[in-house]
């Protein structure tokens, strides 16, 4: 089923779903715009109707209308996802559904390590509800203030803690969600081993929406390290990074929280770019780690954070570095490395890429990549930066200072191809925390599994045989 | 699609196999009974032919060949699964296909904390794989030197360290699979981030090869713990067991590698049944736990280990306790453990459940079920024990001593109901790590959430529109 299948909604259509959920359930005009814009501004939303359902029988209801009426439907959650998939340009209008009202934390278990949340939670406010019953949720990205958890949940969002806790799917212990023929699957327990049958939880998990739409999850929790320590390194390279990353392990294990890679002309945008910015080394080093630890109290992360720092300096794999003094040092340290898309934004990449690859394989593509690409377009500047400890660097090329991006759109799709055929070849992946959504469609058919896309395709039309959920992303 | 619609293999189809495969590849007569077999003996397996194919490429040819001729093919591992998987005692003969001789470890990457190991690797042979370059495959159950990795993936094997380390598919990164209609999944990446569509891995872990067959996987792989630490302890009860285990995991947070729940019956039945079997306490404790803990060198996860006891004493949560001093008393301990399931089957068990519920329900759950059973069958035996740090219990019902489990028969299914409504009833599940196989189709169905069972079954119908994957398994 394609989505040239697809209705535009009626006017009968619109009165009546208007009619079941009432003005607090609708935007409309104005109001309507801010759901349908692309939080980079690279493309414009469209959709017939906003709808803001504040319950499941509410989503349900919307859900078995737009499959009847063949009507497309888009699932809304923050709108930070930086991939298209809750962006839809083209096609005959669609519904589209935010889950911002539903929006309550159901419970907290601190004894199983778990909470109910609803998919309108924004993120803070789940970390938050974690914190307050002294547990940790520890699921970190730039936009968690903003991020809702149906979006993280639909994306598989991943952020600066995986290399310890894992991707979203590994947070998550349950999910309820509304599947594409309206029928609510209600999966939310809070189990650590529960083997009854096929895992729909991780099949809606990263679907982006294109498989129904998750209102809730059972979220797993986990102890609040009670002693964190965190570094600023100078490295002398990304190898050198790796072999400390490895050392770390080593030494303290599981208890490497983080372990961030930045490069030098990432900082330096950060620092003309961004009033108060600072730099914790001087001067700016070519690349540098952001290291955090956490353990119980009495656990001494703290000292062996130290101790594995003294031993890299001696082995020539720290140059200089700063271990946070105090927790307003620690901030200072991540909110450096949390300003660099910021910085990027402003200055404005020609393109960027999301990209991971084994740990042993990192070093080597980084070095070749800069190199195929300074010989396609001498003059741009590379920014690699991102979450070494788990492979995933988000590495973005920018224009020449004096220069501006759109001096380089001929050759944009030259330089993607460069990286994301290099990081194929090194055995990576063209989206690692991402997702696909509408933007990388036809990357994901070009590096793709043949037989998975096959599999992916035949499990969409069985589950939404009209096409109406999401349609365009994911699969295109 | 039904198993009606299969065909039993008409000769010429048989003798082109035989043909394609060799008599290295074949299993017939009496060399074919041993894979049959249940290994509880409750039913009889049958099969036209078991074939071995020795390379992907002779799955993928077997898969496409049963898939035009419409005939039921049965995956078959290690034959160690409990829930009869792997044993097809009705409906046309079905050709039984053994991934034994596909038994490489294809590739050991230390520095990516990953290994590729193909389906036919028996699971203890991983473990030295892992270990021979100094990591950790932690996955362990009673079956590891039986077991192999296919067998394990398909039914997503639970086990002792899943508290610390996850289930069997927390520790896959990427899996290659021959799906139903003979086509290749490449999905052997081993990135720790890879959001590019939907995660057919995890659709095709816990399975239980009614979705293709698994013939290979990126497995995932931890630092060895230096210190390992082990307490045998006497607790007052279930309710005290879970409150040693929250004390613990406060104090040495995710270095709790495991914490088994032994009842006075199970240990009683080993030192009956067993020969050489001795408790590490006497007398032997109504309840007690094992408790493992392990951390890097220099941790100080032994020291822990003994203060959070010390503490546990003072509060009366532990009654009386050994703390193994050499790895050969570690070893009794652990053998004590896991020789229970032996003696059980010793003894022969009424029913047995293997159920899971969230920790803080698991104490209720256990005084509810026994006070329920014993006023249905007052003379029964109960032996629980288990996972009880994943709310994991083998929950096994056993006759009077001087009577047989066929005086039990009229009342089995009443005792197993009565087990299943409660365990639902907490929030809990019927199978936690074995499974749903053929023995538990008609208790998935009755207990499963709908949405989530047509949802199964259109996947199903999609992936294997001629219903010859392990047909009768988890879907029935």
């Amino acid at each position: 089923m394609t989505a040239d299948a697809l209705n535009a909604p009626t006017p009968a259509f619109l009165a009546a779903l208007r009619d079941r959920l009432g003005p607090q359930g609708l935007r409309e005009g104005d109001a309507a715009a801010p759901y349908l814009r692309e939080p980079r501004d690279t493309s414009q939303g469209q959709a017939a109707l906003v709808v803001r359902p504040g319950s499941v029988e509410e989503v349900s209801h919307i859900v078995r209308a737009c499959a009847e009426a063949r009507v497309a439907l888009v699932p809304y959650s923050g709108g930070t996802g930086l991939v298209g998939g809750q962006v839809r340009p083209e096609g005959p209008p669609c519904v589209l559904i935010s889950v911002e009202r539903l929006n309550r934390v159901r419970a907290l278990h601190p004894d199983d390590d778990a909470m109910i949340c609803e998919a309108g939670v924004i993120l803070a406010d789940a970390q938050a509800a974690a914190a307050s019953v002294d547990r940790l949720f520890p699921l970190s990205i730039a936009s968690e203030g903003t991020a809702r958890i149906g979006g993280v949940l639909g994306t598989n969002a991943g952020g600066v803690n995986v290399l310890r806790y894992g991707m979203t799917r590994d947070l998550c212990l349950g999910l309820e969600a509304v599947l594409p023929d309206g029928s609510v699957f209600n999966g939310l327990k809070r189990l650590r081993k529960d083997n009854t049958g096929y895992d729909l939880r991780h099949l809606l998990i990263g679907a982006e929406g294109s498989l129904g739409v998750i209102t809730a999850a059972a979220l797993r929790l986990h102890p609040r390290p009670a002693e964190i320590s965190a570094a600023f390194v100078a490295v002398p390279s990304p190898a050198a990074a790796l072999e400390l990353l490895h050392l770390l392990r080593g030494r303290v294990g599981e208890q490497v929280s983080a372990f961030e890679l930045m490069q030098g002309s990432g900082i330096r945008f950060c620092l003309d770019e961004i009033p108060g910015a600072r730099c914790p080394l001087d001067p700016v080093p070519e690349w540098s780690a952001l290291v955090e630890v956490g353990g119980g109290a009495g656990s001494g992360a703290a000292e062996a954070l130290e101790a594995a720092l003294e031993e890299a300096f001696e082995k020539g794999l720290a140059l200089d570095g700063a271990l946070a003094q105090s927790e307003q040092q620690r901030a200072d340290f991540w909110r450096l490395r949390e300003t660099i898309p910021e910085a990027n934004r402003k200055i404005g990449s020609i393109a960027s890429h999301d990209i991971s690859a084994p740990l042993s394989e990192v070093a080597s593509f980084v070095t070749a990549a800069s190199e195929r690409l300074l010989r396609e377009a001498p003059d741009i500047r590379i920014n690699a930066f991102g979450h070494l400890g788990d492979g995933n660097l988000h590495y973005n090329l920018f224009p020449a200072k004096g220069r501006k991006r759109e001096d380089y759109a001929n050759i944009k799709p030259v330089l993607t191809r460069i990286v994301h055929d290099l990081i194929d070849a090194h055995g990576g992946s063209i989206s690692a925390e991402h997702g696909i959504g509408r933007f990388k469609t036809a990357d994901l058919v070009h590096y793709g599994d043949p037989a998975k896309l096959a599999a992916m395709r035949a499990i969409k039309d069985a589950l939404d045989p009209a096409g109406i959920m999401n349609p365009g992303a994911v699969l295109g």
